[in-house]
């Protein structure tokens, strides 16, 4: 099976930090030897430091690990970040020039120019970025390696799956996202019961560059950011997990509805561990995707799209939805880790 | 105060029959003295035939009202009708054919041509359709008014805001529907907790239709429909009352952020019992409108718009939400209703 | 309409606070001129101090009031208080102290011997123990006057009604909680939605002892409690407002069902503002009470009762719901001002 | 792994359906390969015919299956049925009269006294009734094995702990039961949105006589029936999943705290396919056990319990929760198939 690696976790307790330690509990490839997370919680074991929010128990694996401060050293291989962006610029840096593979889930970095923004699926051709990365910054081993915003995630993938065969040009996208983004104790039940709630702090501006990125071209130069406009409109509602992504899209080039939908399902899925063996599902039943129902498809990786149609004033409407915390954080972080590992970075 | 009319509701047992009920108990221009629905209620006293789903009791004034069957003649000078769709067209011509204006919340005539689509605000003087539909129909004293789709209503009259005044040529709109808009039993509770439901048959074509004719011009020959279009698509989301529009908007001629806001907080509400002080409230917090603190604005009339910013494709987005069940169904046909007496039709 | 007093309230930005800006925005009584909050919000106005929770807006009278600190002097008749309980004693012992008549709703002082807890129906003659309090305290023309556990506000009434008539020996209650009794930010979204949380910190203490204060004997050597026990489990659900107690009770002599429902329907509402015309509802629905649809009967001052059934263990179980921020909160204490008015102690 | 069973399931579209199909997907054992409905389903394949309610999809090994009927015969050697009670009693008697094996989660036949009414781990001896059944109703090798209502099935573990060493006297128990628990449609979301629902049709009698039975004695003339008796109150709450019940017992002979735990907790579970390592979880966390994180504990087969204290008027009290339509409905009775096999009756 190969060598097993030695991960910490930063920002261990929060609601990403917690799917971390559920999505590595029998991870064949890596195996949680440290966690760190805010002061308070240092030197406690996780299991008294965490309160755990997820289903089941804190994975037996990981009760006993003492948590320790967010800084490196850490008895570990790779970094998996959670940390929130107030604090995970400077942290993340220190990690990475301290020789540790960064790979964060945090918005700090995701649009620096020599920082890879990857769906692996999708660019995972930008790791090469890091080589631009460890010699703009003078890090030696080390590197940071983002994942996208929670939302972007839901809607990128369709996007990318017609942006490389028709273009895409403009487009409109409404959220409804669910409430375990906002991590713990986030969204207060008082905001969000009998309620949608209209505000996100931050959310809209990031849902609109993000993609961009994801679908730029790599050059020499750098990456070329992918020439499509992007506006977004970003709500929270009344949901565990899985974000809403309603969506309109203008393409470059003409396609008929079933090229659309042929072009989604064609999207290649990679064969890594944590690879959904469908990446992007499409279903034809008119009341799908619904998060309850989907948002664990694929184990929670697999992005599904339903309710493609044409659009009266764009080219195409479609709703898509993907898990928030897994495809959206702490799954893809992990799958990055893999890719990197199969390209040689790790 | 002038005289008082005697009303009766056709679908009185249901949600939106509820509402007329509670709307009227004290209304000074009407009052409920005939009660129609299924003839599975027909004979009973409207308490017992009625499951009261609203906050409070059923008001005193309609508890012992006989229900009878949904045909005329009935003991009333007007009728409000709230039946579903299947049986309104029949029975609403009936009961105008019988000499009684019927005010309609169902959709069987909101798009005939002699018929009048109102939102008292915006289109009142569409009520001379009824010479046509007189005419046309061979109805006597009777006529039949309707007011639009409760979705279309949220989103309408900011959009009659900018159209009158910079002309409206393309409209995106996401709805996120409260559980009252389907009814009792309606939306099962499996489907929406910790749910979005991403699919209310038939109504995505209503809303993309609707306004232009309500924001349509009266002339000779009829309403000739506003020239823009408006793409929706449509969510049911975990909210008792209380329905969001996220909306873009493409204008014919240029205008500024402050332009938009001064002209939807200038469009006047009519002088009429029901009418809101305030027709379009603008709100600058950054997290409003949201259903569970704005609906009830203006008693459930006033439609509370925020979060107006110039938008990256379009040229502005704004979030509108009014209350389904007031503004959206009963409150507005109670107010077409004055409409009609004010102008005489009635 | 006799004087009117000029009242500050202490907490005034949290939802309780709230609830006495909304219940005292038209009283006849009282008028607010002061708001007292935590360091962060003093020297704000109202409007930009509180983040308002409840439907529609912040009251006119109130928007512009700056919010002081919690200290003496403030500029006021009568202080009502919503402190937590953390700060409510030292701080309402000062404003007693400095002469103002404090009307609280935190637990601090609920079973102080001396103070009055209250609810107005059912023990209003203990207003006398503030002759007590005075001398013991050394309190000049200030007090302390307290209401209920917003839970034990719930069941407690019913509980008078079946005390006074035939003794109450035994109670078993089960309290389904609204999140609102938790404050905001509260409860957290992802404790609640698709839960319920067996755990209300410091809540099955007080809902066991609060009951035989206010159902006992006042005497010159103060309130003998009343010899009944009191088992408590609290729960938390998915509810905005609205307390639902599921309740046993073992009676010390033999009651008909008939007696039972008649004692309870017969127990007096008073001639007060805040009175609701029946104190004490019964409904004989099978579906009934619902938080939803009865939590506002009597504006949010009735207690509604439901479900009354012999039991096979003990002799009666019923259902019981009160409003926990109206009648279980600033609705009660604004009575108990009433209340205090009416017999000359203010 | 010795013989596999082909088996139908009898209300296959339903819920509780839905869950046997989707616990059988990978069973050892059982191999789903008849699936009956109502006639409205009949004719078509499983995957039109199923309005599927579940996380992910309809299971492959099933979604084309063609539903029948519901009646014998079926191509299948075990019947599990989940019909509604009204049509149950006739149509297994039915099956049980044509030689199959009926495993059923319908109340028709719990409380006859030649019917188990099992809770594998508790009363399997209790299959020995098949014989005295097959006598009695003339029944060749079909019989009728029944398990308990789902709400019974939350707090009966823990009383039998309790019951088999201290003593069980009396019980009063309070419910508070998921959506899902009366299937689809079922519970109106109007009816549980930001509510509670204190009523449940013919929940009560059940719960308070089921126990009984499960934790009676097996004797030549039958089970005698345990002498503790139940009180029950039932309410719905808005969870999707999990039935929570809050539980006071009075034991017949003394118990410390450690005594009652220590038994709850060495209550065996069995060594079936379905049979959870730990059959009765008791923790010590003050918030457990909740719905959303504990249901599916055991995968969904552990019964969870927490804040077990003394209780003031009884002995001791308890929050009991279980899967309802796993532990409640579908993996009992494929639980009690494994032990039917076990014990040579199948």
């Amino acid at each position: 099976m190969g060598r097993r690696y030695r991960v910490g976790i930063l920002g261990a307790t929060g609601t990403v930090g917690q799917r971390f330690a559920q999505l590595l509990e029998d991870h064949p490839q890596f195996e949680i030897t440290a966690m760190a997370a805010s002061d308070r919680s240092a030197g406690k074991p996780y299991s008294e430091a965490c309160a755990w929010k997820l289903s089941g128990r804190i994975p037996a694996g990981v009760r006993d690990i003492v948590v320790t401060p967010i800084e490196p050293p850490m008895d570990c291989d790779i970094v998996f970040s959670s940390l929130p962006s107030s604090v995970a610029r400077e942290t993340e840096e220190a990690f990475a020039r301290a020789g540790y593979p960064v790979i964060s889930n945090s918005s700090s970095y995701r649009m620096d120019e020599d920082v890879p923004l990857l769906i692996a699926e999708i660019n995972g051709e930008h790791v090469r970025l890091i080589e631009r990365q460890r010699e703009k910054r003078g890090f030696d081993r080390g590197f940071i390696v983002t994942n996208p915003n929670c939302a972007v995630v839901s809607f990128a993938p369709p996007l990318a799956a017609l942006h490389r065969k028709f273009g895409v040009e403009s487009v409109f996208v409404t959220t409804m996202q669910a409430i375990s983004g906002a991590g713990y104790p986030g969204v207060a039940s008082l905001d969000i019961t009998d309620n949608v709630f209209p505000y996100i702090a931050g959310e809209e501006p990031k849902v609109e560059i993000e993609a961009q990125k994801i679908l730029g071209s790599l050059t020499d130069g750098g990456v070329v950011k992918a020439d499509f406009t992007v506006s977004a409109q970003c709500f929270r509602v009344n949901v565990v997990d899985g974000h809403v992504a309603s969506v309109r899209v203008k393409l470059r080039s003409s396609a008929t509805l079933e090229d659309v939908v042929a072009e989604m399902r064609a999207f290649p899925s990679l064969d890594l561990h944590s690879s959904p063996e469908t990446f992007i599902e499409v279903t034809d039943e008119p009341s799908r995707p619904q998060p309850k129902l989907d948002r664990d498809n694929g184990n929670g990786m697999t992005i599904t799209v339903g309710r493609v149609f044409p659009d009266n004033i764009f080219d195409y409407r479609f709703v898509a939805l993907s898990h928030n915390t897994v495809r959206g954080a702490a799954g893809s972080a992990v799958l990055n880790a893999e890719l990197l590992i199969s390209k040689g970075y790790i």
